[in-house]
């Protein structure tokens, strides 16, 4: 059977290396990623990938950029207390994922010693962070949150207690956590301690 | 001049270990921490470090032990926003201190793939924990906050935002996010989300 597929070649070897490259970073941390091993995971050529990425942190870039383009939409209810629950357990499913959780780990642990990995890392959680901003500032026009609320502060807020309790305790986010998140945030925001 | 020293040679020795695993700790991150290397820089024999600590692991383990031995005392001003202040502060001043906060965000970084260090790392925090519990306790015998409240997770509650920002954006905690933090904190743990 014959499937056209999309992009072509190109995008297909770019798909492999992409998942090569998070395998690899899963299992060893930034500091085992080596480009000739990323390859044979990805039954790709080596001159191919050292063509195209030439750096361990220009391939690990390119997973970051592709997490970016393949994340999920923002919920959009029309209610910001079910909006931000969409976020939350978008969030608590992606860190208790076993791959995607110790991918998200992985890579904030790499960027801690590479500039370049700091960077597309930044690039990932902005990106997340415009994509649900319209659903507070939504509940800002509707009246539900005091108009200057800051919408990145409000769903920043959600993730930080899941990811606080992840990296400094290990601890998979459990729904009850979840749900204490989205409580907090909304109890924050309406007090207008978001208001910039 | 002679000065007594308290604990002695023994006491000297961990201390300078100690120091010379936080340096390489924050120059290398866990896998450029070298049992021979930390030796020389403490100015120690290599056999009494290979004989104390054995593994880097456990070297490390002691350096998580000596920041929980020498960390700073709570605040007991009386008064729930103070007390919370003076441990977002703690917590910022810690973060954006260029020795500490690397320190801390490399051994977050090696808790990843490391148990013994994300065991140490977990009594770092649950004792910092259990050092400002009283603080919110005490506000709610006070009656400043609803009955129930689980004072745990109101500390940590002031934390998580500024962890959150460092490790995921590279950004260090200023002044006008510890006051949101504590904020935020506030008015969550008022509007009864910590109760359990």
């Amino acid at each position: 059977m014959t499937m056209a597929r999309p992009g072509g070649r190109t995008a297909r070897v770019r798909a492999a290396v992409v998942r090569a490259v998070g395998d690899a970073l899963v299992e060893h941390g930034l500091a085992g990623v080596d480009l000739a091993d990323v390859a044979r995971r990805a039954g790709v050529g080596k001159t191919t990938v050292y063509r195209r990425w030439g750096t361990v942190a220009a391939a690990v870039a390119e997973l970051v950029d592709d997490m970016v383009e393949t994340s999920v939409p923002r919920a959009a209810t029309g209610d910001l207390e079910s909006d931000l629950r969409a976020n939350a357990e978008l969030v608590r499913s992606t860190l208790a994922d076993p791959r995607q959780g110790r991918l998200l780990t992985a890579l904030i642990g790499a960027a801690r010693a590479d500039e370049r990995t700091a960077a597309a890392l930044r690039r990932f959680y902005d990106a997340r962070v415009r994509e649900w901003e319209p659903c507070v500032a939504e509940a800002v026009s509707r009246g539900e949150l005091p108009a200057g609320t800051d919408p990145a502060e409000v769903v920043r807020a959600v993730s930080a207690p899941l990811y606080y309790r992840l990296l400094t305790h290990g601890e998979l986010p459990t729904e009850a956590a979840r749900d204490r998140a989205v409580a907090a945030a909304l109890a924050a925001a309406r007090a207008g301690v978001y208001v910039v």
